[in-house]
């Protein structure tokens, strides 16, 4: 049997109403939608366009148009990022962002820092949260761009979002935003909140993998970053993903509909799942803010286990250490340690992502595997012993988190 | 009823056998390649890992690491060159090209120009064949890439690849094809033919739209285009697209499987769609090499008649006047003027692209079809009256193509 799957911001499965409102794409209407002289290519234009409505819908858009369609959220972080700062009516500037972003954020900015551009990090409490004043501070005459996430993948916190678009816009600066994690989860309103562009992932909102986008507010000029026939008024080229694009829109439309039920539940199972572990099991920390959190994350370190050891003891659940994006590699998060917390505290932690398949019983499943192995662990563990028994141990770099005022 | 679909250049329809093949990844094999801390992860890793293997083993690549995921052939083109012209190992240098390439190409080498790259284009003859001596000369110490694709989407001209291979390793310059038309149609071996790079599209030979690879000899060194977490050996980030990525795979094994029957039974009917043309109609021009061609392409001018009332007229079959990515614009094809066909005659043309659904009845019922219309709307033109009373009507810009020695 499967694990029961608990990492749903590395990715979430395709729900079969999405998949259903897909099939005719992947079947009878395959047409081309630039091929507009013959009905196959009309009819996938025509589901593109639907699509391209229900987007927009989702996130407030004003104009359907102001939605580009991409292969995915890291493609659309860079086409904002590269967009603004390689656009030929800008020089080289300056680009405001988080080091808790994600790598299509990080990466992206490291490769425009090569290039000539500046960068500076907005300072994050040690939950991950923004300082605005520290925003204010940072902003340049000569800044392009400040990106900053709707939540973290990891540690779940939000961002204030609608605060941060006020002094973007009072400044005069573009505001991006990665809401790959937020949407669906919170509500996100791109008028409301002066957002300038945003990126949409479809395969983490119960849609497929390999679509995303990218909405662009009127008036905001990009570079674009794929050229080849103008696609996308000029901003993406290539053959439209229709099947993708088409589950892309209904995901957003479900979203819309299930989320203040769904988002509520998930926010009681969290909360319970939160409340367990630290009930039921000591040196433990929750890491990222603990209210102004996506409802569906929790992210824990264990004291005095190994991470990896502990996800293969409890490998009837799908769980991860980190993004998926990093979690191949065997370095500890970049994001625990952007919010100050130990190399060591860090190789100890665990994410939780629910989502529409869990349910309470997953959560007490869980949670009862984690007490056995984490017991079973730190029975080897000599730090443990010693904590115990109330010997200093902070020599040995445990717990740094709790004095570094990061 | 829908018209019968002779557009398989535009797109082809996802191959049931193929779909059969992607359901699973739509469905109950969700996970992220990038999360190998559990089951899901690991099962989405190894279809990649066999898709990959499927996609090298068609094109005759050696290891299945040279074969780069991407959204389609546009971005393939995108990264094949920009990422040779950008790499930081290399300084603002020469590129060569056809006037007949597509407009991911054509647009990408623009853009290049504008950043401070050179631009030379290989000379070409009336049927879209290139210049192995002009290219020759044409290569400088500065030449960075030549870039000539293998057949072109429009008049389905296939170029000498395996000759442009042998000059490019012997000057030492890297090679790239978008192969993309040919592929499934005509052999490839990127190692018999000294390819280094090469472009790959799923939704071109039966597979599912969204998805392509570029080929990347080992050694070949590129610039990422897309950054964020360092995916397919850091040169394509962003979560795979599982389900398309296995549907290319499929697609790719499919097409070594039935392409020597296929394309024999396509350039027969191919044939015989030509014949009947040419026999059964005046004034009419067969654009593109009549021997090296696609097999199953045809294109063809109808002088006297207006192209887009042509295919109005002939809307029980899907055609096209050109290729997607431009057929929504009204300009005449850009492929025809570069091969010296007048703007007058390339309005009259017509591209007719079969593929697996085609049947000799088809053939029949189109050209039944146009002879019908072909005369109908000839009765109102003048200048067919002149012409068939001996007029000269070159006067009027009419036949420009027999004239012009390009």
């Amino acid at each position: 049997m499967k694990p029961i799957y608990m990492d749903h911001h590395a990715t979430t499965p395709l729900d079969p109403a999405v998949l259903q409102q897909i099939m005719p794409y992947l079947t009878n209407h395959f047409g081309n939608p630039s091929s507009t002289t013959h009905e196959y290519g009309r009819q996938a234009r025509r589901a593109v366009d639907r699509a391209r409505e229900q987007v927009a819908a989702f996130i407030g858009a004003q104009n359907s148009d102001e939605i580009v369609f991409t292969s995915g959220a890291t493609e659309a972080d860079n086409l904002a990022l590269k967009g603004i700062a390689l656009h030929p009516s800008r020089g080289k500037g300056h680009l405001l962002t988080l080091a808790t972003e994600h790598k299509a954020i990080l990466d992206t900015v490291e490769k425009l820092k090569k290039q000539g551009f500046s960068v500076d990090f907005i300072r994050i409490d040690r939950d991950g949260w923004m300082d605005l004043d520290h925003l204010q501070e940072l902003i340049r005459s000569d800044t392009l761009l400040i990106s900053v996430q709707a939540a973290n993948s990891e540690i779940g916190t939000l961002q204030p979002i609608a605060e941060i678009g006020k002094i973007a816009r009072e400044r005069g600066v573009p505001f991006h935003t990665d809401a790959v994690q937020a949407l669906g989860r919170v509500p996100i309103d791109v008028v409301r909140d002066s957002v300038d562009l945003l990126s949409i992932s479809a395969h983490k909102m119960y849609g497929p993998k390999g679509v995303g986008a990218l909405y662009v507010r009127k008036g905001v000029r990009l570079a674009s970053q794929i050229d080849g026939g103008g696609h996308e008024r000029g901003m993406r080229s290539g053959t439209l993903n229709v099947a993708g694009i088409v589950g892309l829109g209904a995901a957003c439309e479900m979203a819309a509909a299930e989320m203040p039920a769904e988002s509520e539940r998930l926010r009681i199972l969290r909360d319970y799942l939160i409340e367990r572990i630290e009930n039921e099991l000591d040196y433990t920390t929750l890491n990222g803010h603990r209210v102004e959190r996506l409802p569906n994350n929790a992210n824990f370190s264990f004291a005095f286990v190994e991470g990896e050891s502990l996800l293969l003891a409890c490998r009837d659940v799908a769980l991860s250490s980190g993004s998926a994006c990093t979690s191949a590699s065997l370095q500890s998060s970049y994001v625990l340690k952007a919010i100050g917390i130990a190399d060591s505290l860090a190789h100890c932690s665990i994410r939780f992502g629910l989502g529409k398949s869990n349910t309470r019983e997953h959560v007490d499943f869980v949670v009862d595997l984690l007490k056995k192995h984490v017991v079973r662990l730190r029975e080897m563990s000599p730090l443990y012993e010693m904590a115990k028994e109330g010997i200093d141990i902070d020599q040995f770099n445990w717990g740094e988190h709790s004095h570094d005022e990061h």
